[in-house]
C-alpha cells in the first residue's frame, strides 16, 4: 500500500472522520481510522460506534491530480496520531507508505515518521447499503429542523427515545419533535416526494454532529431503514444508528386555543429574561412574568441576593390579568430558535403549559411547561 | 450613599477590580467589592488576599462628566452580582442608591434591581501607604521582563519561593529571575534612578495579574517594601503581598563558556520540535537532539506508537558530535519568549545544564537542565 497525497486535502478528509472520535475509547479499535486506498480513491473511515463518517478523496478532482503513485491497500491508523502529524506537517504533499502491514512510513523532504499501524481486517463490519427508504432534502430545511427541535429533547433522561430527535412522516410532511417532559419542541417540512412514511428516533447528539458535516451541500440524500440512517453527501458517507423503542405520543399535548397572548419584540424580552435571572441563580433560573394590558414585567427574587423587576418595552397583549413563572432557559432556547423578530406566547392559565411561536411561521411550535408561581 | 455614573465607566472599572476574585472564596469578604463614593471619584476595592485592585473613575475626565448626582458614602457588595447587572444593563447611565447601608436599588427606566449590601468596616484593612523603594520604570521593559521570566517559575514545588520571580537590584541594574530547579530564566533591565538595592520575591502568578492590567501606562510607578508592592497606574492601584524568605542563589548556575554551539532558525526548530514530540507523548515530551557539523536532528522514538526524525534546514553548528535529550516544553518555551528570529543554544556536555539565549540580546539567558539520553 502507498500513495503521495495533496496534504491540505488530506487533512481536510482526516479531521471530518476524526472529529467524532472520543480521546478515549475502551474498545481501542475506535481510536483507529481506516484508511483504504483504491485506483480511484482514498476512503478514510472513522467510527465512534453510533455514528461512522466515511471521508473519500478523488485521485483527480476538476483538473488536479490530488492521489499519485497509488499501490492499494488497507490500514487501521492511531487517529489522534496521524491528524496531528498531517496538521504539523510542511509542504504540500505527503507519501505514505505501508510496509509489512505493520509499519506506516509518513514522509516529506524533511520529516520522518514511522508509526505502528493495525490490519484492516480488524476494523467492525459497518453496514454501508443504501437500502430502505430513500429521501432527498433541501439542506437549509433539514438544518433548521433539527435546530429548532434537538435542544429541547432530554440530556439525563434514563429513556433514550427521549434524547431523541423524532422524525416521522406520513407520506407529506416530515415533522420533527423533540421534548425532555417538561418542554417540547416540532417542526414540520414538506416531503417533496409523496407517499413515503417512516418514524424514526436519531439520537440528538449525534444528528447534530451530521448537521456540522453538512457544510457545501445544497441537498442531502439519505435513506432510512430499520437499523441506520445513511446521509450520502458530497465526498462523505455518514451512517447513524438509530434508538429503537416507541417514542412517546405527543400529537394531542398542544394546546389549539389559548385564553391569553403576548406578543413581544425578542430582544427585549430576551434581554430583561438575561437581567432579571440573575437574581433566580439559587432558585433554578425561574422567573416570574406577569401580564395585564396596561403592564407587563418580569421579576425574580433571590432571599440571600435580593430582587429585579423588569418593565417590557414593547408588547402587546390580550387576556386578563395572568402571572405565570418558567424556567429562563427553557424560554430562552425555545425563543431563540424560532429567529424571529417577534414571537407569541399563547397561555390557558397559571399551570397549564404555554406554546411560544413565530409571527411569520406556522411550521415550527415551541411548548413549555410553567412552575408554581413563587 | 448615592450616584448617577455613566455606565462603560463603570463596567470598566467593575471588571478590573473583580478579575482577580476567585468564584468560591472561603471567606465571604473577598466576593465583595468595596465601592466608595467621594466628592471627585468613585473608588472600586477587589482583593483575593494576595492582589488588591482599586479602580478609580473621576468625576470628571476631560470634558465629559462620568459622575453626577452624589452623595458620599460607601458599601461592600457581591462582585459577580454587580458586575453583571451593569454588563446587561442597557442605557448610557445607572443609578446606584443605597438604602439604610442595607439595601442597595440599581435603576434605570426600564431595570431595577435591589441589592443586599454590607456596611463597608466590614471590609479587610488594606495598607495603600506609599512607602520603601520609589522606582518608575519603562511599562514596555517591566512587561518583557515578567514575560521572558515567570514562566519559569515552579508551579507545583512545596517551597512558596520558587513560584515566584525574584526582583533584585544593586543600585545600577534590575535583575529578573526565575526557576523551577529543572530551568532557570533571567533578564536585566536599567534602573536609571541608581543606588536604590531592593531584593523581593512576588508571586509569578499575581505579577502577571498586573501585567494584564498595564494596557494604557508608557510608565509604571512602584512603591517596594517588606511587605508589599504598590503599583500606581492610571486611575488604578493594585498592591501584591510579596513572600518572605531568601530566595536560591543562582549567580553561578549559568555557565560562561560552551564547547559545542548551535544556532537555529527560530521557526523552523520550533515546528521540527512540535511534530517529533508527537511520539513521545508516552515519555514526557522528551525528544533528542542530535548535532555534527554535516547534519542536525531532533527524533524521538515510543515502544507503542512509533518514532519520528526531523532534520534542521537552516543551523550553523561548531562542535564535535553531541547528542542531547530535553524536555520539549521547557525548550520551546524558553525559545518563544526570546522573541528573535534565530536563538543560539550553548552546550558543555551530554548532562551539562544548557543555555539558550538570543542573536541580538544579551540581558536575557534561558537555562535548561538536560534529560538522560534514551
Amino acid at each position: 500500500m502507498k500513495f503521495t497525497i495533496n496534504k491540505d486535502e488530506f487533512l481536510k478528509a482526516l479531521l471530518n472522520s476524526s472529529k467524532i472520535i472520543q480521546s478515549k475509547n475502551t474498545d481501542a479499535i475506535l481510536n483507529m481510522l481506516k484508511l483504504e486506498i483504491f485506483d480511484d480513491r482514498l476512503e478514510i473511515t472513522g467510527s465512534n460506534g453510533e455514528i461512522t463518517i466515511k471521508s473519500i478523496i478523488p485521485r483527480y478532482k476538476d483538473d488536479k491530480t490530488l492521489i499519485r503513485d497509488i499501490q492499494i491497500g488497507g490500514i487501521l491508523i492511531n487517529a489522534h496520531m496521524i491528524t496531528e502529524i498531517i496538521r504539523r506537517i510542511d509542504g504540500d504533499e505527503v507519501n505514505f507508505i505501508v510496509e509489512d502491514n505493520s509499519l506506516a512510513k509518513i514522509q516529506n523532504l524533511k520529516s520522518n515518521f514511522n508509526l505502528n499501524v493495525t490490519r484492516v481486517e480488524e476494523y467492525r463490519d459497518i453496514d454501508f447499503d443504501e437500502n430502505g427508504t430513500h429521501l432527498i432534502l433541501n439542506r437549509n430545511d433539514f438544518v433548521l429542523a433539527i435546530s429548532q427541535t434537538s435542544f429541547a429533547s432530554s440530556i439525563k433522561e434514563n429513556r433514550d427515545v427521549l434524547k431523541c430527535v423524532n422524525i416521522e412522516s406520513d407520506g407529506n410532511e416530515i415533522i420533527f419533535t423533540a421534548t425532555d417532559g417538561a418542554r417540547l419542541a416540532r417542526r414540520i417540512i414538506n416531503n417533496s416526494e409523496n407517499g413515503q412514511t417512516f418514524n424514526v428516533n436519531v439520537p440528538a447528539k449525534t444528528i447534530n454532529e451530521v448537521v456540522k458535516s453538512l457544510t457545501d451541500e445544497t441537498e442531502i440524500e439519505l435513506y432510512i431503514n430499520e437499523n441506520k440512517v445513511l446521509f450520502k453527501l458530497n465526498n462523505c458517507v455518514i451512517i447513524m444508528t438509530i434508538v429503537l423503542g416507541s417514542y412517546p405520543n405527543t400529537r394531542n399535548i398542544i394546546p389549539h386555543n389559548y385564553y391569553y397572548r403576548l406578543e413581544v419584540n425578542t430582544q427585549d424580552f430576551l434581554k430583561a429574561l438575561d437581567r432579571v435571572v440573575l437574581l433566580s441563580i439559587d432558585r433554578e433560573n425561574i422567573v416570574k412574568l406577569t401580564m395585564n394590558e396596561e403592564e407587563v414585567t418580569v421579576s425574580s427574587r433571590s432571599p440571600q441576593i435580593g430582587d429585579a423587576i423588569e418593565l417590557l418595552q414593547i408588547y402587546k397583549y390580550q387576556g386578563e390579568r395572568l402571572e405565570i413563572s418558567f424556567n429562563v432557559e427553557y424560554v430562552s432556547q425555545a425563543i431563540r430558535v424560532l429567529k424571529s423578530e417577534e414571537v407569541i406566547l399563547s397561555f390557558l392559565g397559571e399551570m397549564k403549559p404555554f406554546t411560544i411561536t413565530s409571527k411569520n411561521d406556522d411550521k415550527v411550535i415551541q411548548l413549555v411547561t410553567p412552575v408554581r408561581t413563587f
